[in-house]
């Protein structure tokens, strides 16, 4: 490959995208700094906010909340006018490369961070040399700091080979919260991509180990149960409350408890939970955010519906009620082997891979299973690549980093594998 | 009684209270609202804030806390001088009025107000006439708004009439979460008091009703429990998660059920809990803020003593830890029945007055009961007096509130009182 | 008081009685002993098993169950005749004493045990000296081979007495599962009725103090739940289960935290559980034997709603039915003082009495109260008197044993009691 | 094939061993009637009971439950002479039939049955033709009845055919326990096998379709909790108990919400409980009778160390103990390919066979995999095969039902499988 790989920029970006992490539908800086670095390049269309979402999106925070996340990426530096693009929370955005006649050919990446408080020892490196998150209560620690960074890098790459075609890099928001990924499908962007290629790092693999299909995908849905029961003196009148967090509670546990499926696993997750005022008053709100999972779609609805179960005969159990809300949403999806089959061949040709695996099961939920099915059903291939990092702590764990030398290997697999779809 | 009321007077006080309900430690306006009220009249000491105060308090906010509610009570007009008098949330006041030789008579009335949004229909009468609480999430949701204004009623009463001795009213900080009656105990303000009057509205009682001497006080004991265990992706490996909220909600359960006593009423509520970030991460921390109460201390230790219990097992039975720190307490305490009698003698005088009862039980807790011992301790007598007042909600509910005819009631009925034990 | 008691007579029935625990509608061999210890003295009328009992009884075990302790009975020694009165576990007597003119006196005692395992250590005196339950699993834990005895006792004492009148000693069977009082009072025996005295050992009295006028009986009501689900082989399809268990369960946990009443005690029990066949398949059966009590039976009403509601939603989280069948049940009751007053001016002539309450509470719950109301509605008084006597373990526990010296002191007090009725 | 098949007799069989369910180490009537029939045959070996088990036995009941069901096998008919080799309740045979040289050829069934009470509708086959379980509360529900009969029927055609080699059936006792496997492995009668079959009927695939090589069996390990606390009236001290039955149905809960696995699938049941003795004694013994299982044996050890802490904890949260005693237990296993293929090979010469899978997943566990893994480990080689049969109701179900039209084609397919061997 003749394209050349600058890893210095690459770690300063990545390191930058680090010490600002912002959450689902509020990533105000990282969009603007992406658009920055873009719009110096020989790019021919960046589609920016708004231009890139379609239809209902779900998970996005309160105006006031989102007012307060713009103010903070102004404050880091980020360009008015491009802020003034993200109305409403609508960050993101998509680069168009065309080089010609050839095949259209995409590469996702995704943007966001998590609400997770990182880690300040010594031990952990972007603490110790000075790139941990600014941001107190909010962490990038499931390396979306670095896929961003690979996605600019390819575009870096692809932009100074000999590509024939169109290289669509999507930067998409709302990962994390299973809410940008309808969205960016619906909007038709990617409608005319021939191969499609999603990349994660990480996910338990080392340094230098490359999985050309992940698949295992866990379908799955969020959901919002808000408990209402009535209020009244814990001490005088214990009799004329009605529990909200004792009903909360019950739930808690029997979600947990929802029997387990031969058919394949499931998952739930009681994520958050919140209710009542004083220590003298008997609590009449209380509310979880959960989630369901399953290896099918199916298998996710058989938790759903228990789910539903458990929640209503909690709070009956209490003679409170509950209001379930549904909300992001994300299917299974499946990696197509002759896709995976290219990366594999890239791999192999790749600088710093010691290691191909054909395939392994992701174990978790993606977003990017939308654009995946959307490309596969109008006649293209899509393929989600893991390119391995050596990460200290788990994903979404306070200790999360990756290997910063699995930046430049992330950036010429995909680069290899998007010019050998050109060929 | 030859002292007159002016009820339009203690209305408008009372209604300007009840839109600025502020909770423990955060009496910000309300004290300087009382402060500058006492000073346009012939009142010789004034202690307020820190003067006192003594020991340690608890339920103390942050000083980001503090510093937002100061800020709230300047917007709304309280007068700077008095709010430098309260540095650290040391809010309340005494009022010291002497008239010669005779005996030391203190009434005590509480001033804060509870973390309760407010009913805002129009069958709810603050609501209607335009003082519903202005601080949206607070309330004075326990009367505490009626028992300021009356004891500076009682202050005008007194200094009207021909009073001998001392009088001191306490206006008290921080009583639901039993955090001032102790520091102000402590601080000896009482130590010479003859004759201590502790005054509460409503308890169930309808307007016309006085109980001269209210006992069975529970003691009481406030909780905090922290939960630590250890985040993972919940969908990725959730058998590397420790589920902080699973352990909370498990002890919220078997804390309710701790056994009842044989040897009298016990009670114990979880009053708040929060843990967990996202729906896809296993929460690593929870919290609950709880309390314990008893008929007697001793039933109060037997609750806490399985309270802990529970918290630790429940933790272990997660896999968890648990913190657990006790915050506030209040001891049970009774009236002594011979000011009682001297009570319900004035109350058969008192206008509006149509049924007088010797004694009833509380039910709840009250942190009067420190400054009842303290009294009691010195060779004094104290007694906590009911007041009552048609109440449409319950204590402690969003459509709580007084019915104002009984405020002249309760300001002639303590007058009086005062008066008799001079006489 | 002229009559004599012979202490080695009541000890060695007590002893033989105490060796022979019969369980409710099951005191075959009691009722037998009692009949032939009976049928040896004056008597005018011995009423036996259905004789005393009218109305539906509740708590009556399977007729193989039946069948079976009466067998025992039979190797024991029981009399086949009597044996033959008892038809369909209809256990008990009544035994009449008719002397001339005067007034009706009636004595209540209860006869059956416990399914309670009776410790077999040497520091418990039934084992270490010989009369330790002779049917494993079965013990005389509440003191009713006492009572029994002291009935006889004071029949003795009153026939050798100077009495006018007509004594009924009521020996009923059924109390632990609040079956017997019922239809004895429906049988109208005691409709004529003047005075009634109810005995009951310990009470955590010491042998020597005698309350008068026991009080605070607690409203009763026993209840049954069935919970089906539907059997799945637990490896193969856990997703096909509903697990009864699990119900049952969860019901346990909840039932025990129905939130306390601030008008008074109240109490919840599951005092039997049982369900699943094995351990690899998922269980479709469970049940729950329990009871729920209050200070009123407005009380016990409040527990008895929220019980089933608690044990409905139980169901309903997994996907469960339940049946809830409602058994026995007992009323509170009160001693009237003016009898009370007669029982302590008896025990202060009795030998061996050093401390005489007027009253206490009971705390607990008895069927006597359907004989005390029956007796009071129609014109009578009535008492329920309590005989210290050192216990070394609490009731129903397998260390349960009384001091036998406190029998002839109850023999004595309630004989005096009879007599000055008379007077 | 040469060898004759005669359904009739089949049937016969099959429905006799229906009528006389027996669970495991009580399999008294089973065993004698099976060396009643194979003692008719030209059988040149019948080891019997204790013959065939070496080593410790888990799931023993005791010996008067023993004893009771070896007379009921008396009184259906049993030869005394056989259960008398079955002492201690070792039940179950070896067949052994030597034709010349050639390879030793091991077939494996089971025989006993569930504690689950049988259907009785007119819809339950069984039941409308008069062959339902006539020991009431037991049933075959799980197929044993159909495997002891192809057992025999087998043998009845390999005797008829030209096989060359040795033929040894094991009817093995205790399998729904994982009880016999491990005993009958460690007896080394196995020992010398080159190939060993091990058959099951239905799992939910339909009559006509056969499984060449079942894997995924889970490993299991049996447990039994017993909770000890202390008994006390629950009416008069509720706070002196510590409820036993309180601890278990905590543990019930938790167990059944001990976390999934990110590696594969992991089971835990609940099979049944007991405890308490009446209502209004609180409860000072309870008793769990479980499992836990895993895709692999360390995920199914995973699943152990939680339900112990879990067990351990919920005891602590109700200030009780629990000793966990650990029973039967099997590992997982795997068909060797290669003697799969042989059996799908003989699968599509079957009459009746209108399906043949490689290979499928039993989603149980299965005590064969002792057998399996001890032949493999000595050189041999092991399959597992399906034998699909429509069945009404599931596995472990009071509907399950055998198609029996598809016992002669098991018996064709497993005497081809075995001569193939000998080829």
């Amino acid at each position: 490959m003749d394209a050349t790989v600058d890893r210095d920029a690459l770690v300063a970006l990545r390191r930058d995208l680090h010490r600002h992490p912002e959450p689902a539908w509020r990533e105000f800086y990282t969009t603007a700094r992406l658009v920055a670095e873009l719009e110096s390049r020989p790019i021919d269309t960046l589609h920016v906010g708004g231009e890139l979402l379609a239809g209902d999106r779900s998970g996005v925070p309160s105006d006031e909340e989102l007012a307060a996340w713009r103010d903070r990426a102004r404050e880091a530096g980020a360009d008015e006018a491009v802020l003034d693009r993200l109305d409403g929370g609508r960050t993101g955005l998509v680069a168009v490369v065309e080089r010609g006649d050839g095949p259209v050919v995409g590469l996702r990446v995704d943007i966001d961070a998590l609400p997770i408080t990182e880690a300040s020892g010594d031990d952990h490196r972007p603490a110790d040399e000075g790139f941990r998150s600014a941001t107190e209560g909010y962490m990038h620690a499931c390396g979306h700091d670095a896929h961003a960074t690979i996605g600019v890098g390819v575009v870096d790459a692809v932009v100074e080979s000999d590509f024939a075609g169109t290289l669509k890099v999507v930067f998409q928001p709302a990962e994390e919260v299973a809410g940008g990924g309808g969205p960016v499908a619906e909007s038709g962007h990617l409608d005319d991509v021939d191969a499609l290629f999603a990349v994660h790092v990480g996910l338990d693999h080392p340094t230098g180990e490359v999985v050309a299909g992940v698949g295992g995908f866990l379908a799955v849905q969020d959901f919002e149960a808000e408990f209402h029961g009535e209020s009244a003196h814990a001490g005088g009148h214990p009799e004329r409350g009605r529990h909200a967090v004792g009903a909360m509670a019950t739930a808690v546990g029997h979600l947990h408890a929802i029997p387990r499926h031969a058919d394949g696993a499931t998952r739930v997750n009681v994520g958050q939970v919140s209710g009542g005022t004083a220590n003298n008053v008997i609590p009449e709100y209380a509310r979880i955010v959960g989630e369901v999972r399953g290896e099918t779609t199916a298998l996710m609805e058989y938790v759903d519906a228990h789910a539903e179960r458990v929640l209503d005969a909690a709070a009956a159990l209490h003679d409170c009620t509950v209001e379930v809300t549904r909300g992001s949403h994300a299917p299974s999806a499946e990696s197509d082997p002759e896709l995976a089959s290219l990366v594999a061949d890239a791999a192999r040709e790749t600088s710093g891979v010691t290691s191909v695996l054909d395939a392994d099961d992701l174990g978790g939920s993606e977003d990017a299973t939308y654009l995946m099915r959307r490309v596969q059903e109008r006649g293209g291939l899509a393929t989600y690549v893991g390119v391995g990092t050596d990460h200290p702590g788990g994903h979404h764990t306070p200790r999360f980093d990756v290997d910063e030398d699995s930046l430049p290997v992330a950036v010429e697999l995909l680069t290899r594998a998007v010019l050998a779809v050109a060929r």
